[in-house]
């Protein structure tokens, strides 16, 4: 297979540096074109990001060079693109996601600017994969040619709403009290300073629980002509910390249900789960999308949260609550499930299902 | 006022240091006695914790010399102490506290073992004072003569339980989820090994939830006879995770009451919160027991654990929650007012209304 | 005595907060005066700061409504102040703190801009208040009535330099290598990016080296006409690392002297060593200027910067040195010895001796 | 090739459970036995480390489900092995180590026992592979027939001593004075405690200067007749700091030579160092020993400490010295390259010249 041309928007940045980084050695995906701010176009990638590349491996060799465009070189990336991912800030990508998508070319995107777009489908492959039904009817009321944009949701919220929805279908999720521990990571760089995080922890992320709490919403939701209609069934409360951790948002999770199952029910849908990525053997599925540790003192963000590539979600300590049926524990790795590696994997079904083509 | 002459049993633990430290120019104790295991019995106090000094402020000049008595000698820290604060390991704290209380010496202690024995009272004297006039039954029961056991409860209900409680008596708390941020000191020293907590939180801390979720509806409770009746209107759920922190213990709440109060009775009734301590002018009692922060990233452990020398609660964030009425976040000093300090108000309040005396 | 009206320069950093949070109830000086970026010119300090108030201790009542003047309103300055701090950013500083003196307004500064103009005497005040007799030269020679500028030295020297200055009169020092292991709260804030030293130590800090290496020698300089003449018989090199620690700057020292001093000379010179600020008896000078401890791991950053109020020198681990005579490792509180607090010592020996007065 | 088979002896303490993570799929070894204290002893592997598995990755298939021997069951071992890793701590090693040998048992080391046994080669394969020349001569006197024992030195030098070794035989290195910033790993589990190392250095680790210094000169030394005679030309000075970091040591090095090089010989002497490992193409040999990194401020821990797979060294900021010829910073994975990484590069070695067969 011809691997598809893609372009980065935002490459320069912590979002898109991890998608560089993740890129190497794609099966499918060849990174050609860059865009970042006026203030690096014009040059090579790797002076662009001399002293703040962040990454632990080095820039890709494939990448270095690369000269780096104007966001507003549209056509320059129609030409040698495929499709696009978005690592824009939410400001940048308002303005400009559109515009690529109205030249025709797919924007897969990391912003949070359309999540809440009535006919922009926001995508967690294992849940609703369903929703890319929608682009049709997008492109369309638009009148864009091939061009179209899909979301994925914030990071907080990868480490409880996989294994939320792997129960919902049979037992209905009600009700959910969740609190974060969210690692420095997902404030990008600079971010959060060392003097605020050392020795403690911050009870508030700026905007952070109200994502939390309404993307499930849309994500659990039905397409309803064109557009996607919230599930109205679940009531999500999020306490949002940050702590002194670099990769791995953890989620303590309390959870009613419509109708309770037993222990022995969760633990097995959780091990038997598999979604639309596994089924169709995606390069970045994770094999087991959801992995039950059964040691009490688990999962810790250090530990699990390169499991599988850092495309799996690690739960533990499933056990009674008090005030709700079940207590548990939910980890994923924030910049890879969380951000880039979602990303990736959401062109990858686009790719498959015949969204996205040449 | 003639000072009272102090006993310490566990004097060389982390516990034992804290009250040593604390102790240091307290208008009305004297440490005169220390015990500690057989392996330090006979040494001086600073020879013994040679190495193992812990806390901040160098040993306090009256204590480094004192000799350490064996936890059998009884009869001599009768002689030369007027009661003693238990910072026993909850093994000994069994073998050792009712023998000291047989014995005539009052034991104030910081130990599990008999936080739920049915007559012995478990305070925050800004909540259940009251509960100390079980202290005559119980004495009764065992036949003892001056001796009594008077505990207080775990570390890791501090920063919610008062908060809880000054919204109790108008609004009735009837369902609490909790999740707690824990400073690594709550497991004394070594505790937790730094390979496990540096870049990582641990989702679990051995019996934590279990006494957050338990002890309060003693605290709640109420004197029926001669035993203290659990409180059995309220449910908690508590997810307990241990962090890189040094002290202070944070906890994000979300709570139902029975009747929902607006946000404006509830900031007013923690800001007038008054308890007996209060009243009472105690020593280490805070002006004000409960401090309400309007910053949207408040309480944070290395800024506020300090607060009203570690003796007060700190609250912030005060907002609806969408799954039950309210939430917020507390905040307090896990080995000042959720250990030491916490017994050393209680020793005050006994002192002050009559339970101990020379 | 009628306390001295000081302005602050640049108030709202890091440092100026340092300043008005030290200076809270300060025997000799009242903070009246507050100067900050056009930014916060007119708003009221406490909400100039909102948000990005670092200290532990909240805002002193007596600054906490004052308003903040632009830095060009030199003449409100002289009108309202005895003479100012200034905590300038260095390019900042070299546009106003020469105005200032101009102006016939003492300068006491903490910026790196003069510390080698030749006249402008860098002091630590137990080492070289001496240099302050340069002040009438430095006067005359610009023709400033009652205006100067005095500085102090950056903080990274702080820990090692009086222990070293101690042996020098004796034994003269005539190389050190020295490496330091720095907080983060001297980068200001936010300073160092927690995604970039959490798990993990950066061997660099730009300009840190040379200031390590060069200010020392103009310490230890000698007034000659107009001019602090350095020090030739010194050679320093220094490797400068930043680590995860919130305060306190801590130095391994390895120093080879012209005449080897045995090992009960050294800790007899530093248990013994005082300066002016102690026989002036200063509010801010510590009673002992360098604390020897015993132990085979002290000083450490977290139990000894705060040693007398921060402003003492712990030392600690002096042993032979196979490459040179000694070694040692020495600890100071960056912001409080290393920076504000060194600077209001400056200020006291200077209204002491009577280069400020009314 | 038919793989050998390997026991390793300590198997369940941190440098056990490195090995035995390391070992997983090497093409050359099998784990096939291990011993451990009498209390694990019967056990599972599985089961003798259950909670307290401190590697990343998962405990390996093949040896899981290994029965764990006794330490004296040396019959045993001698049977199902070709040789041993020991992973001893130092007191057992003493005892056991050489009865291994006396037993056939080739043994290559982690522990200190035999660090300065005046016949057991201490190996760098970069560095002295021509010491393992002694291993027929320590035979001999021992009248051991197939067995012998190798040591590996302390992790803490390995961050420099490739460096300084890749240039002393061409300038001579005469003096180091060098400051350690090493991780917590390298105590091992629970090794360092976290309330004494959060917001915190500790500048002591036990022994550690001792070895950094001596060890160097061992392995710098020259076989004369049955022993090896320590290099006396050089003279190492080291401040060993411990800090909060997970894994990696890092080095700050000031270097005196006898000939002072330029910085582009130093720099190419570095690029083009290649040793014995290299050159036999060892399994564990890093393709390049010595990385040099251009950027102001690497080698970092966290970033740095893994490339190859953690077994190059990387050095940074080569810059001159006021005082000696340079200075440079160096770092190196202390529980890979220093610790089982090593060993298994030395049984690589060994086996590829022939001192170890079946």
């Amino acid at each position: 297979m011809k691997k598809f041309n893609i372009g980065i928007l935002g490459a320069t940045g912590m979002v898109g540096q991890n998608y560089i980084s993740l890129l190497e050695n794609h099966p499918w995906f060849n990174v050609t074109w860059l865009s970042a701010s006026e203030r690096s176009a014009g040059k090579k990638y790797c002076e662009a990001v001399s002293g703040r590349w962040h990454m632990q491996k080095e820039i890709p060799s494939q990448v270095k060079n690369l000269r780096i465009k104007k966001i507003s070189d549209i056509a320059d990336c129609k030409a040698n693109c495929d499709f696009v991912f978005s690592a824009l800030d939410s400001g940048v990508a308002k303005e400009f996601e559109e515009k690529y998508a109205k030249a025709g070319i797919p924007v897969v995107s990391n912003a949070s600017t359309h999540r809440h777009t009535k006919d922009v489908p926001m995508i967690i492959p294992e849940i609703n994969s369903r929703h890319l039904e929608i682009i049709p009817g997008q492109m369309k009321s638009h009148g864009w040619d091939k061009g179209f944009i899909v979301v994925k949701p914030n990071c907080s919220l990868q480490s409880y709403m996989t294994p939320l929805f792997a129960l919902h279908e049979k037992f209905g999720v009600e009700k959910a009290i969740i609190s974060t521990l969210q690692a420095v990571s997902g404030a990008g760089h600079p971010g959060v300073s060392s003097f605020d995080i050392i020795d403690n922890v911050v009870p508030y992320i700026g905007g952070e629980e109200e994502k939390s709490e309404k993307e499930p919403l849309k994500i659990l939701g039905k397409i309803d002509g064109n557009e996607i209609k919230y599930f109205d069934g679940l009531e999500i409360s999020a306490h949002c910390n940050r702590v002194p951790v670099i990769d791995g948002h953890l989620a303590c999770v309390s959870v009613k249900f419509r109708k309770k199952p037993s222990k022995e029910e969760i633990l097995d849908l959780w091990e038997k789960f598999r979604g639309i990525p596994q089924e169709l053997d995606l390069p970045f599925a994770p094999k087991q999308p959801i992995i039950y540790r059964d040691e009490a003192d688990r999962p810790q963000p250090r530990l699990d949260r390169d499991s599988d590539k850092g495309m799996a979600v690690t739960v533990g300590r499933l056990r009674e609550c008090n005030v709700f049926d079940y207590r548990f524990v939910g980890l994923s790795h924030n910049t890879v499930r969380g951000a880039a590696g979602g990303g990736i994997l959401n062109a990858e079904l686009l790719v498959k299902q015949g969204y996205i083509n040449r």
